[in-house]
């Protein structure tokens, strides 16, 4: 109904988008040390150096012994082994060592007797339970092995990917490292910074730009770097003004309002004068006129995401086209309590909550609102997408959720 | 078999916990700027302080209008209204004004017709279909009404809290704003900082403190504030004074290692001289010696974990007594590809991974090797916990999965 013309499908605007992203972070990657990469994205496969534990170690607290000394131990049959001082010192037949978990095992022994079936004497120790070889003991390459992909490039880097490249003493690994620049265009927006009281908003019709500092989290959650920019008002020139500044000072730059083809427009018309308009229109709903273009300064390409005005448009455009291509959703298959209607030939983003009775989790679509409407994007756990060659969903039908 | 003595059940355990912290947390509270609350747990309630929209918006591109003026609109019998120069002039009976999408209406207009139902001419417009009273427009109130809740006591900060609150004129708002020391023991700890080559771990059976590095990134997730403090070796005065140096500089102190009732038991020792030893011994698996206390200095009272020095031990233990406190993990009920066999008086948590086949989702429960495997926990999609009255579940049965 908007006056497109080149309404292009969901997944073909998301294979042009994601190809160019994938050209440009490829020259966007810097060493980062380990206590700084938490969240970020690893721009490279790494292999493990090392086998992990590097040494046999104790898993439990006990014994060290030749398992083969213990065989056939039992409580009323113990076995009787010379108990050495030091923990450090190779252990022969008919010896053992004291260890607690997590210590290097001795030359000699194979394997440790938790210490709840042993009892300590003078010199020696009583063994009640005998042992296989290696029973207890965490072997040289158990956790990992020395060329074993420990990240993989795309992966965004957990709290136990940090552990693992601690112990391996991995001290820096390279992530991708990408500047975003946002604008909020519309005359009826005022900054945050600019605000004075609810009063004269209501007298002068303003309303707060509340996009500008929505995307500024959306970014840092995804361990990018944002720029914010003063909001514009629908106006050719000073858009193109700000929109030259943030390109030359990032690598992606986000706008927002500005896209329908309507008088309002401009943004659109900027981004044809001075680079190039890939996209324009896309057969999703909501998020219809999704913008996106690139364009080439001296040293580099910057790319262009030409958002809508309404959060809700908004989230969801970037939610397909940009934060799907770093960090995928967890996805999980779950039957809807309400039936999804849906027009072929649209690819529709429907929000859902997750509700759960008796043991069984449902999927309950959210009622649309207006896709201005702010609240409804807190109360979703996750959304389906309804593909563009299905009719909807009807109750009971199992559905594929991305969760938040 | 691990020789606690007063191993309280996991319920217990977790309840003593969080009263504490509740306390604790309650005089830790910082108002701060709207930019940095992203992932910051808001210590407070927070209603709205307006209605929003403030005030009526054109849902849509198209005209504004006295909706009774275009009732039995249609296309064979439109209706010729005056269009208005100024969008911002009163309408009366007869008139109209052209509004795009989240204009302000002006005084007199009730609903707006899209554009495509129109014919602009020179200065009337033609209107091919009728509109309801309020139709295509975004009343006050209809996103968020004056005193709705908007942020809850205890919530975690989206980017779309971030939204909402700006939209809303808020700058600041009051989180919880802890500072947390981390301190890892054992004889066999080399910190990253001090690692030279694998050839001296394997020859002098060290391995690398991972544990200071990986919960410094899951105290971040969390979004609080960590503090390293370099690791020390099992000696009760050396353990005792970085304690008593790290509880003088943060909130909370947690220590890895040095928890079982064995001979390296110093911390729990040291926390028994200069504190209170609150718990020590939980009846779950893994984590079984948990330990926690507190100590009073002279100006505040400091929380003090004591976990595991085995990775996963220490990260369940973290997750079921602190994490779970300030931000509980999405669950989701799905059924077991593999039943999961317990003891009954014990709590199991068990790892799973999330296999889809056919539209449906089933729980994969992870075969549990040692807890000391640092690559079994990024393996994982979340977790079940296997309560302490069951003797286990089959194949089939639907468990609750807490998401990671």
């Amino acid at each position: 109904m908007m006056l497109l013309k080149n309404l292009i499908p969901y997944k073909r605007a998301r294979d042009i988008v994601f190809k160019m992203l994938e050209k440009l972070i490829e020259k966007r990657t810097k060493l980062t040390p380990i206590y700084e990469v938490y969240n970020k994205i690893s721009s490279e496969d790494i292999a493990s150096p090392e086998d992990l534990p590097m040494f046999n170690r104790s898993a439990m607290d006990g014994y060290g012994v030749i398992a083969e000394d213990t065989f056939g131990a039992s409580e009323i049959n113990p076995v009787i082994l010379d108990l050495l001082e030091d923990s450090n010192t190779p252990v022969r037949n008919g010896q053992c060592v004291k260890l607690s978990t997590g210590m290097a095992t001795p030359e000699g022994v194979n394997a440790v007797v938790m210490k709840e079936y042993c009892i300590e004497g003078d010199g020696f120790v009583e063994i009640r339970k005998g042992v296989r070889p290696y029973e207890n003991i965490s072997k040289v390459g158990e956790d990992i092995k020395k060329g074993d992909l420990i990240v993989k490039k795309g992966e965004v880097i957990t709290p136990y990917h940090i552990g693992m490249l601690s112990s391996l003493g991995i001290r820096h690994i390279r992530v991708y490292d990408l500047s975003i620049g946002i604008i909020s265009t519309g005359d009826e927006l005022i900054d945050l910074e600019d605000f004075t009281s609810t009063e004269e908003l209501k007298r002068k019709k303003y309303i707060i730009n509340s996009n500008t500092p929505m995307f500024y989290a959306l970014i840092k959650e995804l361990g990018f770097t944002p720029k914010m920019y003063k909001s514009v008002g629908d106006d050719k020139e000073e858009i193109k003004e700000v929109l030259l500044k943030a390109m030359k000072e990032n690598d992606i730059v986000i706008t927002t309002g500005g896209t329908s083809v309507g008088d309002r427009d401009y943004t659109i018309e900027v981004v044809k004068d001075i680079g190039e308009l890939i996209i324009h229109g896309v057969q999703i709903r909501p998020g219809k006129p999704f913008g996106f273009g690139s364009c080439s300064l001296e040293d580099k390409e910057v790319l262009l995401y030409i958002l809508s005005g309404y959060p809700v448009a908004a989230v969801v455009q970037f939610e397909l086209f940009f934060r799907n291509y770093f960090k995928s959703r967890r996805s999980v298959y779950l039957p809807l309590k309400r039936g999804v209607p849906s027009t072929p030939g649209r690819t529709d983003i429907v929000r859902v909550k997750l509700v759960s009775e008796n043991c069984r989790t449902y999927v309950e679509p959210l009622r649309i609102r207006g896709s201005g409407v702010l609240s409804s994007l807190k109360d979703g756990d996750g959304y389906i997408i309804v593909d563009e060659n299905i009719e909807g969903y009807e109750k009971g039908d199992y559905v594929k959720v991305y969760l938040f």
